[in-house]
């Protein structure tokens, strides 16, 4: 058993290559192809909650195992490529729904499907080698939410928002430094649903494990989403708690350290991008409120589509050789 | 004249073709590229209809003509491919709409655009060779009801659902054997929004004179429907009108019986994308519901593309070579 | 200094050759790359208000300039396609929102946004050869005006939808000959959000200068949108202000002058886009109902894809050679 900078080598045996693969598809929930990373991941999310420990573990087990059983390759099963949707299914399901046997039996389900709709979305997106990020999470959860609305025994946790109108917004709160820092680290941690420091603070260090550039990134894209809610007179509970966080955290990481090459012209790209996902993140969640649905990491997956999309037709910004 | 096992020869003479055109374009409905089971829809259809009988038989032969006039490949129209949209909008535009002279014009001008939308997705989708299914039916027909809230002279049936927000479900009814098998004959009636046992026989008996395994499919997958309608607790008047059936009938033929060839594989994937179908009825019909709109047969759109999409990342699913 | 019959030539001094471009990016508003088209278009922008004549400026330099500090191709940024959709954002999103300090940083970020989008669709889109349209400014309006709902300190002008649910129409009003007149020129007005006839005979007159078919398709689209609305039961002032006329003057624009050669078959598929515009129009606008947002030029982007997507599928319509 060799170890390597991201975890097992590739012909680890059976049992001990498959835990490496779990690990890893926690870890590519922040695009990160790294084991360590995957287990600081999970245990930032034990130490909120075993229950969503559980859910993410059960999440990117079935989503792994549904890609292997179909023949999926080997080679992008064991990147993890195939686990990172159904952990968040997993979590998501379940932090919206009361957790009894038929929810987590829709949990099952639902990360099955995450990984068809993983495999249809990368053949689908290979026509111009886009990634499908969290697309796959994000629909799968919706459409299986939705559906409580029609299935009499599935509970809501109550967490959900409420179905409404959108309103005009009125400014909320008062906004001090406490908030911003609180904002910071949260906005980590609802990358995965949780709501603590800790937790966001095991997620920054299994960041800067993987990589230095996506740990800077995902802190100073969590920062910029909450200045930039703050400028534009979002209510202070919601910048406190993370909400316009983790989508521009994801987004940074993507545009800053995956999808280009470190330049002038790629910097102030990826700060547009992350810029413009908090305004979708906020735009979004209102376009959902008739339906009392979250918005979710749809506004990193819209917003890196898009910009990841143009890239070729901006050739100061410069794709990354072998980076990370 | 020749007659061949799917309807009149290639070469049959002019009127004549158009006539089996058009039967074939009904098949189309449910995929059967055959003019016999075309015409048992179609006797299916009026035996609990005229109105809805002539609705289809114009709407098929509009978009048929359209095609023709704007010269579509012979062979591709000669297979019912630009009629079956349009058999289901002029079904769908006079189920919700009543049937003033106006109406039917609308009928006529949607049943044209529904062939065009049928090319127009017939070369987007060739770039992933994936069908384009009932999806120019389901865009043209929610497209032009919801016009009518804006155009006084075109007048609702009162079918539609009532605009609302989405709410928790309750469990209501008691779901028993007669419910189950009522809801899987008129899942199949559903498909052309007929809530007839008779008329879901005589579908059933179209589907047998075209292919065994497109029979069993469907008769499986409204079943399907049903049941795990029922377990997740879904209204039992909704379960006994096939509401929960026609989906997933049209999704176990299509995945079933036509785009993979058959194995263990391929009927685990079948009934994935059969269950999940069931669960995306719901999320959309949910969905839709702050417009006051139904789904038609868009769940059974989306998960049959992303199941096929998915398919060549999958090599345990096989691709048939030449079957029915 | 050379002057052509769109503007000045290639090889403009380069001050020139900006100013050159943002009035060719403000006549791609309605596909004309025509300088002199763009110019007029601006001072019929600017006889109604200043306030948007500065806003079509602002949102056009941005958008272009954002295309050349990201290296786009000279060519295509120097056609103005990096510039109009920038332009109605501009508009937009101050037509909707008090013109704060904010709001305008708002619209500085927007218009760059609207660029990233333009580059991504010409990419996604280059597969089929389809057009991107005025798609980024629907996006990035529709994003931004909904992020309002939760920004506290960007205000509503009361001009926005209020979000309802949608109801069945009545018919209201009295069509007359001015009724269809005023919602003729007005039709042209509101493609940049102007409801003055003056303003709507410079667009006119703009068009005329470009080309003499784009001019003659404006004209009977705005017309054609006015009379089926009419028809089909739309309440008076909506048509009278021209609301239903600006959507179908655009696809007829794009259709008959842009993207098919003249033929009878292509006049024919022209009319059938024009109408189906102004239903799709109706339909968008009572979908966006619950969100209180306005349909904007959707219904012409969402149209021409589909029959410019049709095209190749259909051998009776021919497609343009060299020709205006």
């Amino acid at each position: 058993m060799k170890l390597t900078a991201t975890g097992l080598a590739q012909n680890a045996p059976a049992p001990l290559a498959f835990t490496d693969t779990v690990l890893r598809g926690l870890g590519q929930v922040m695009l990160q192809d790294n084991a360590y990373a995957g287990l600081l991941f999970l245990a930032g999310i034990f130490w909120n909650s075993r229950l969503f420990g559980c859910a993410a573990l059960v999440g990117t087990i079935v989503g792994t195992t549904t890609a292997l059983m179909m023949g999926a390759a080997r080679d992008q099963v064991r990147q993890g490529l195939f686990g990172f949707n159904g952990a968040l299914v997993g979590i998501a399901l379940l932090y919206f729904l009361d957790p009894s046997p038929l929810a987590w039996g829709f949990v099952v389900v639902a990360a099955a499907c995450s990984t068809v709709l993983m495999a249809a979305l990368m053949n689908a997106f290979s026509t111009w080698k886009a990634p499908a990020l969290t697309a796959p999470f994000v629909l799968t959860s919706l459409l299986f939410l939705l559906a409580c609305a029609r299935f009499g025994r599935l509970h809501s946790t109550g967490v959900l928002p409420t179905a409404g109108l959108p309103r005009a917004a009125e400014v909320e709160g008062l906004v001090t430094g406490a908030t911003l820092l609180q904002g910071l680290f949260n906005g980590l941690g609802q990358i995965f649903f949780q709501g603590s420091l800790v937790t966001g603070a095991l997620f920054a260090l299994g960041l800067l494990v993987s990589s230095r550039k996506a740990f800077a990134a995902a802190l100073l894209g969590s920062f910029a989403g909450a200045l930039v809610a703050w400028g534009l007179g979002a209510a202070e509970p919601a910048i406190r708690a993370g909400a316009y966080g983790f989508n521009p955290a994801l987004t940074a990481i993507a545009l800053g350290s995956v999808f280009f090459a470190a330049s002038r012209a790629s910097a102030i790209y990826a700060a547009l991008g992350t810029i413009a996902t908090t305004v979708v993140f906020a735009g979004l969640s209102a376009a959902l409120e008739p339906l009392g649905m979250p918005a979710l990491t749809a506004p990193f997956v819209i917003v890196v589509w898009l910009f990841v999309l143009a890239g070729p037709l901006f050739p100061k910004l410069k794709t990354p050789g072998t980076s990370t």
